[in-house]
């Protein structure tokens, strides 16, 4: 059998090119190996998948596939089917074994998929590896002139770290359930593997204890997930190949523990769920025995509910005013020799650990945990960086990247898809030493984030953080990646996720009307301020009551309009230029232009929109400064220098930050102003007040 | 309090206007009474409910109503609440006396609600009432130069009929349960409160019995609801006032039952799940004891888990060739007297409704059911007729009708907004005899909808016809409507329905693009072909595997394009001829001229974009034909006869159906055709082959 596969393997690609030259297969994670064979395959109604393996599980995986495929090509529950015992099927899964009862870390998940004309084959040692192949294949589902097919490809794959996470931070907002099954469904798509829940914080307790029920009680406003609810989504994670690592943050961020719990803090109550953001004091108290006995039953009641072999204890941000001020306390450091609030705080992890352990599992937490007196198990998540990962694997710890995967401070795709695990502080490592990083997780933090909004920030940005985390290091080209992540933006649309379709939603909402045409141009165009600047550019501080249906909400992350008029105002500049490029820049400056009379209608009606009237008239101040710089090159004339000064003044204020977002073609006016001038255009940087 | 009340009011209400007139709020089922005052009552993150009654129930109806509210503003969970204790809350929401545990046909829906700037008052007899008003609260919330607020309104509304209902055939394609949730919730949104699901059928099987578990085991693929899945959408639906009514068709379309029960049939077996469309033989045999046997223990299984006083047993369509063709039936028929099939059937009914009426509940049934020998307890449900309907009520049988509100059939609101359950036959009946008739029901029939495409032939035309049950008769003008109904389809987007996002969703996976532009502009304008069309006019007939993701699938069975730019351009043909009128048609004409080369790329690469290209050439010969039109009228010059006569079979052609749907503007095209060859415009009539 092995033979005939390889002749007709000799057949299928006997002319085999490289896929990245040729043809633009929408592929992300890109795989290790790909090669385009001739032809393709059809997928019909007849469409029939055989699993070739006993195991229960691989047709579970083979009928979420069918449903997956299902939604992508609008097909039938009757059309794509598991084939019986009597029919060949077109897709054949085979996996040599099972996977774990309990998903592990570093269990093998390769695959290799070969499609020809006749048929397609995956095989891979394990389930796991079934499903990352799956997906695969379900990228590349196309829409041809024979109908959806799959062109003939050879790929060999498998990933470069085995921890590939997400966070969601549905403490300080709470995150519905269905919208975390969508998200499980995207996270599948681009091969992830850990759902990180940050469950607990200051300003929510989110988890229902059945040991402690005064938690969800008194700690949640209600919204917390039943233990019923949770084993349902570590059930469906399960299902697609993605582990379930909960977060409870201690012993600092842990103020609705004490809601319900006073006699838990180092501080006298009572105490009240916290509805601002920051760093606060509440902190729980170390030196009590009984606030052990309480973490040993509530990390037991919890151990059930999870099964993952780790368990996040958080471990951030612990200001040590209620240490400080606590006489107990410092009784208690000066007995037993704790010379700081940082050995406090170890001593404190210390314990947690033998509890953590005592349940089975494997505790994990930020940076700050890192002390040489904690057992080489533990892993150290680094919101600090890689110089932080690189010290703690030079102790003999794992670690994992989350600096400069934060999707909540809005930066560009680009930039968290430069950012590698191995770069920086790693780099220097011995081979050995970089076996301990394990990965990466992005971290969508939940302040600025409601159930209508999350998925907009999510996606499409997570896609490029899972492909870092995944495909070969040498996989950094910025404009495939672009191209591909357009198609795999929409291709996400499938599993109901909202990032595209809530767009328009929110936009007819602000306008009070579907007439959104001008609303939807300049918001388009314009960013929600980055890094921390949200914070500090309201005019009241946001809290846990702010409403988050404002333009800053709906505007995307990384305006993708923004960065395509940037790229085509650099390649016109840079020249040779191409037909039709000037009259693209010129009509979208036109349009640009004439958009604030539009817009006005509109802003007379509603208070949200009347919010961005300013960055609507800088817009059009932009559309008219770009189209007289035109002019001047058009003419071969430059541009007189007080009229650029005067222009230049104008492109700098209307990059400033209003109702907290920025106008992102500010930038690309500059230049054309600039060249305009006959001088070398150069950077607008973002401004100061909208970094951080 | 009530003398406070008073004097409140004719302050607040000084100035009252009637509001159809002055100001066009967005309701529908427009309110008996509408009374504007002046102002508004801002609806900020503060806003608050006080529930004045201890009954749970009411509660509970508030919570639902705040997340509606929290979906139509963006607003955050804790932003809306329940006023506890101590605050006032900004609507005060009062109900005289809980409604019943089970809903009834008939209980008392009325409501008041009052609405000034500092806040508002909804009063109704039962909690059904206050339901029904916290509807009309939120239709009235709008975006305003202050933010999200409610206008100043005093409203006294009333249902017409008691019976608003909602057929959906889960039968012939299975309808997911998120769907049938958040159609529940848009029934609810228009004041509909009977669910009429229709849950066997030729085609499937829907519900697990666990009686008879190869009801579902062996009819229905695997696509049926679980007990627990019943009592959840029993309970959805009873928390927004809405009965649920289950269907189970007896003792014609009912092939699914006989797969895992042949000896339930007339003939002799085996059976398979039907995969056609149509009318077919397989009947249940009435002459057997052993089938009551079977049907008393099925209809009590089923009476626990659907609480309503009702029971729909179908009774449709039965052809009888399973019974003439059976000689133990035929003997039975003679030695019981009974002459005819017909006559068989009534047996059967006779029998059936002793059961029925065992488990504690009334008989319901189509059309075909009524026979003298009934108990007068029955209801009638008529896809007849009025005329129907009118010999019911005669004979003392209530009934209800859906002959004319056939959501399949792809007709224009309008049509079904003009169909009144008092017409007709109904006309000439005494006022008593009147009262028979409780309402009606919209009906989407399975054949041609699956889950993904099912919103939109409900949406938004189930609207208007909820309006023609709840409003007063008088409600009748055809412009408010479809003013209106442009507002209250975008606003039933809060609830999840996919009828206009899924819209976009289907043609980017049609185009295998995002760049739809030139699709969008054809499928706008087009619409499926009406009544029962489709399946003559397809090449192979289509039956339960055909895929439904095609243009026609996407295509909404109203073109609203369509319809203003035939109102444009009769508007404009009849004069006086207003500003920027010409110049719009022309724009559109252009733009459907120019479509066609646009759209052939996306022709060239996709096999579902192709079947519509002779359309898109039929709707580029329209904009020149059209434009050449207005060039003869601007000139003052008659166009020449042989041309008129050359466009006329051009248009005659382009409004031919092809890939099963209709190019709705041809109609307009043709009047300024005519027009120019100062003829008088005619109507151009839905093609033939079109109709059925």
């Amino acid at each position: 059998m092995r033979f005939v596969s390889v002749l007709f393997f000799v057949f299928a690609f006997a002319s085999l090119v490289s896929t990245q030259e040729t043809k633009p297969l929408a592929l992300m994670p890109w795989p290790e190996s790909v090669q385009l064979g001739s032809g393709q395959l059809p997928l019909s109604g007849s469409f029939t998948v055989r699993v070739r393996a006993d195991d229960p599980r691989l047709h579970a995986v083979a009928e979420i596939f069918l449903n997956d495929l299902r939604r992508h090509t609008g097909m039938l529950p009757l059309d794509f089917q598991i084939a019986d015992g009597a029919r060949t099927g077109q897709l054949v899964i085979q996996s040599e074994h099972a996977s774990e009862e309990v998903q592990k870390l570093g269990e093998d998940e390769s695959y290799t998929l070969v499609v020809i004309p006749s048929g397609a084959h995956l095989d891979a040692p394990t389930t796991l590896g079934v499903m990352r192949g799956l997906q695969t294949f379900l990228q590349l589902v196309e829409m041809t002139p024979q109908g959806f097919a799959v062109p003939a490809v050879s790929i060999q794959d498998k990933p470069r770290f085995p921890w590939r996470g997400l966070l969601i931070d549905s403490s300080r907002h709470f995150t519905p359930l269905d919208v975390i099954k969508r998200n499980l469904d995207g996270m599948a798509a681009v091969k992830l593997n850990v759902f990180h829940w940050h469950l607990s914080d200051y300003q929510g307790f989110r988890v229902e204890s059945k040991r402690f029920p005064k938690l969800q009680e008194m700690g949640s406003d209600g919204l917390y997930y039943t233990q019923d609810q949770l084993r349902d989504i570590v059930a469906y994670a399960r299902d697609r190949g993605i582990r379930v690592v909960p977060e409870f943050d201690m012993p600092g961020h842990s103020t609705s523990w004490f809601v319900g719990y006073p006699e838990l803090a180092s501080g006298p109550g009572p105490y009240q769920i916290e509805r601002n953001w920051g760093v606060f004091d509440p902190a729980m108290d170390p030196t009590r025995e009984s606030t052990y006995r309480f973490l040993d039953a509530f990390v037991g009641e919890m151990a059930h509910i999870f099964p993952d072999q780790f368990f996040h204890i958080g471990g951030d941000e612990v200001n040590g005013k209620q240490w400080d001020g606590n006489p107990k306390i410092q009784e208690f450091m000066r007995a037993h020799g704790l010379k700081n609030n940082a050995d406090l705080q170890a001593y404190f992890n210390q314990r947690l650990e033998k509890i953590v352990s005592k349940h089975g599992k494997i505790m994990e937490g930020w940076d700050e945990i890192l002390r040489p007196d904690l057992p080489k198990t533990i892993v150290i998540q680094s919101w600090r960086g890689q110089q932080s990962l690189a010290q703690a694997a030079q102790q003999g710890y794992r670690g994992l990247l989350s600096s400069g995967y934060y999707l909540d401070l809005m930066s560009a795709a680009r930039a968290h898809y430069q950012v590698d695990p191995f770069a920086g502080g790693v780099a220097n490592l011995t081979d050995d030493e970089k076996k301990k990083i394990l990965g990466g997780e992005a971290c969508m933090w939940g302040e600025h984030v409601s159930g209508e909004t999350i998925d907009s920030r999510i996606w499409p940005r997570l896609a490029p953080i899972a492909e870092r985390l995944w495909s070969p290091p040498n996989v950094t080209d910025i404009n495939s990646m672009y191209q591909r992540l357009d198609v795999i933006s929409h291709w996400l649309d499938a599993y109901g996720l909202m990032h595209n379709t809530g767009y328009n939603l929110m936009l007819e909402r602000i306008a009070g009307s579907d007439d959104t045409a001008a609303l939807r141009t300049l918001v388009d165009v314009v960013e929600p301020v980055k890094g921390y600047a949200r914070e500090g550019l309201a005019t009241t501080p946001p809290n846990q009551l702010t409403p988050l249906n404002r333009i800053v909400d709906a505007a995307r992350p990384e305006s993708l309009p923004a960065r395509r008029f940037s790229t085509l105002v650099e390649t016109f500049l840079k020249g040779p230029i191409q037909p039709g490029m000037e009259s693209e820049i010129r009509a979208t400056l036109v349009e640009w232009r004439d958009n604030d009379v539009k817009l006005r209608p509109l802003a007379e009606k509603s208070a949200i929109v009347q919010e961005v009237e300013p960055l609507s008239q800088s817009l059009s101040a932009l559309g008219s400064a770009g189209l007289q710089a035109l002019d001047y090159l058009d003419r071969g004339e430059k541009a007189p220098k007080d009229w650029e000064q005067q222009q230049l003044a104008m492109v700098e204020q209307a990059f400033q930050p209003r109702a907290q977002v920025l106008l992102m073609v500010a930038p690309a006016v500059q230049k054309l102003i600039q060249a305009s001038a006959g001088e070398t255009p150069t950077n607008l940087a973002i401004p100061k007040s909208a970094q951080d």
